[in-house]
């Protein structure tokens, strides 16, 4: 990718790459998670390690990054969103370690790293999924505050997003639904808590931090709906039209699995146009921000663009 | 127990037992809880459900009991404490269903009814335990707030108590402990923190919907760490001195399961002079409220002076 990002560095007058931004994001958040953690030498030692294997694992910060990028759209300091972009990534990686349970997805690898209950057996590994989550609600406490949005709605924003409601009720029919045959709607009601829903809490909480206008609001969850949504469904349709080796996990898993996926319920062509609407969607709902969200741009485009 | 509570229901002159002021207190707490949650209904089901399953096992409501009651003793409305009695209960109730999980305890059985995993399966059960940690945070995020104390304190302390260092290094604590021997010292340290840390917090979050005073902060800080640490060593002695007829549940369980008890550690003789220092420590602790602390005082007795 060699798309060039003019402005997206705010303290200085050279444009960046997204690879570049993306880059020091996620040493930022790197940085700021290590510091809001406690030690992997804390007492007891073995739930801060494990809560650590997966936080730093290698994930690709792309909640952070739309959350800090939602921020500098809204004309905010990356600094004020930074909290709440580790927030939603301790969330993001206490529903990933839980769900690679074997009472769920049972899977052994994530990221080409043995998951989080084969290094630290079960117990632990619910248990480091129990501490990430409190550890999300502990951050936001802890920061200082923004003008216009409450510590009080912030929080609000993430126990709703993370709830029976959203992301958990996400989990709950994904689980419910392994070897049934599942309508496109009802996929698209997964989908849209599984993965949209902690999105677009992502880009939310970052233009709250700077204090955004509720028009700027709308305009992001509509975008973070919208990209959540477009993600998941060509992440459906690469695993069937890409090769293992180009994906770099294992393709045509979710077939195998007898998971639910666009293109088996409505088809490829038909999957493709969804995937295309629905990005159309995403970048449309950035021209609220008139030229200001280059980096929001650049991130969507690196997720609904992909041939991987 | 046919101790009459005098004053104990502010808003009447006939003196209450403590029979019915906690039959009065919990059936408050389960009208809350039934309203803060979503509905069985609410799709998806099967998680409202689970979540409900647990919470309305018949647990005691001694958290929230004794949160109502530190409102009461500093001069508050039990009405404004409601909530935070509600979200300590949520997260009481998560932290005995990931207890139970086949990785964890491994129980069947809790309060003679199936444990969650047993009626919804191991998948639900982490699942459910997930929502109701989530849920106790929108509890408190939804409530309007109280004057001398934010938000973001209240949701700091409960998720510090909830988290790594407290509540989920007991739990940490304990399973790494059972079958190893471990030292008095190591034991209080699991207490303290599967135990004391959301009984304080109880009783802190009780005290901070009434706009206490620092002193009465701390008064409250040390009873409940005092009545968690002597409630949890009374538990121990019971467990070897009492019938599993009289207690309801398989007496000598802990003995079997090679789990660290004071008994088994310092002798009976020495647990009951620990138990008996820490009862009387916590009840020291409420002279701060010059006789205000009735119903404080009365749930203290019925903890730390039982034979079951």
């Amino acid at each position: 990718m060699s798309v060039k990002i003019k402005h997206l560095n705010l303290h200085s007058q050279t444009p960046l790459s997204l690879e570049e931004y993306l880059a020091t994001r996620t040493a930022g958040v790197n940085r700021a998670l290590d510091r809001f953690l406690p030690p992997a030498s804390a007492k007891p030692a073995t739930i801060h390690r494990a809560m650590r294997y997966s936080l730093f694992a290698g994930g690709k910060r792309i909640r952070p990054a739309l959350c800090l990028a939602a921020a500098a759209a809204c004309g905010g300091d990356e600094a004020d969103a930074l909290p709440l972009a580790c927030a939603v990534e301790c969330i993001h990686t206490y529903s990933l370690i839980h769900d690679d349970l074997p009472a769920m997805d049972d899977d052994d690898y994530r990221r080409g790293k043995l998951t989080n209950h084969k290094v630290f057996g079960e117990g632990i590994a619910v248990l480091a999924g129990d501490a990430l989550l409190t550890q999300a609600f502990e951050i936001v406490a802890q920061c200082k505050g923004w003008p216009r949005y409450s510590h009080q709605r912030i929080i609000l924003e993430l126990a709703q997003a993370a709830g029976s409601l959203q992301l958990i009720a996400g989990q709950v029919a994904d689980l419910e639904g392994e070897g049934n045959k599942i309508s496109a709607r009802h996929l698209r009601y997964i989908h849209e808590r599984k993965t949209s829903a902690l999105l677009c809490c992502s880009v939310r909480l970052g233009g709250m931090s700077a204090n955004c206008a509720p028009a700027q609001l709308k305009a992001l969850t509509e975008f973070g709906y919208n990209v959540g949504l477009a993600f998941q469904v060509i992440d459906d349709i690469l695993d069937v039209t890409q090769t293992s080796e180009k994906l770099g996990k294992t393709a045509g898993k979710d077939t195998k699995a007898q998971k639910a996926t666009y293109p088996a319920i409505i088809g490829l062509e038909r999957s493709r146009r969804i995937a295309k609407r629905l990005t159309q969607r995403a970048f449309n709902s950035l021209k609220a921000f008139r030229g200001k969200a280059v980096a929001l741009e650049a991130l969507a485009g690196f997720l609904l663009r992909r041939d991987r």
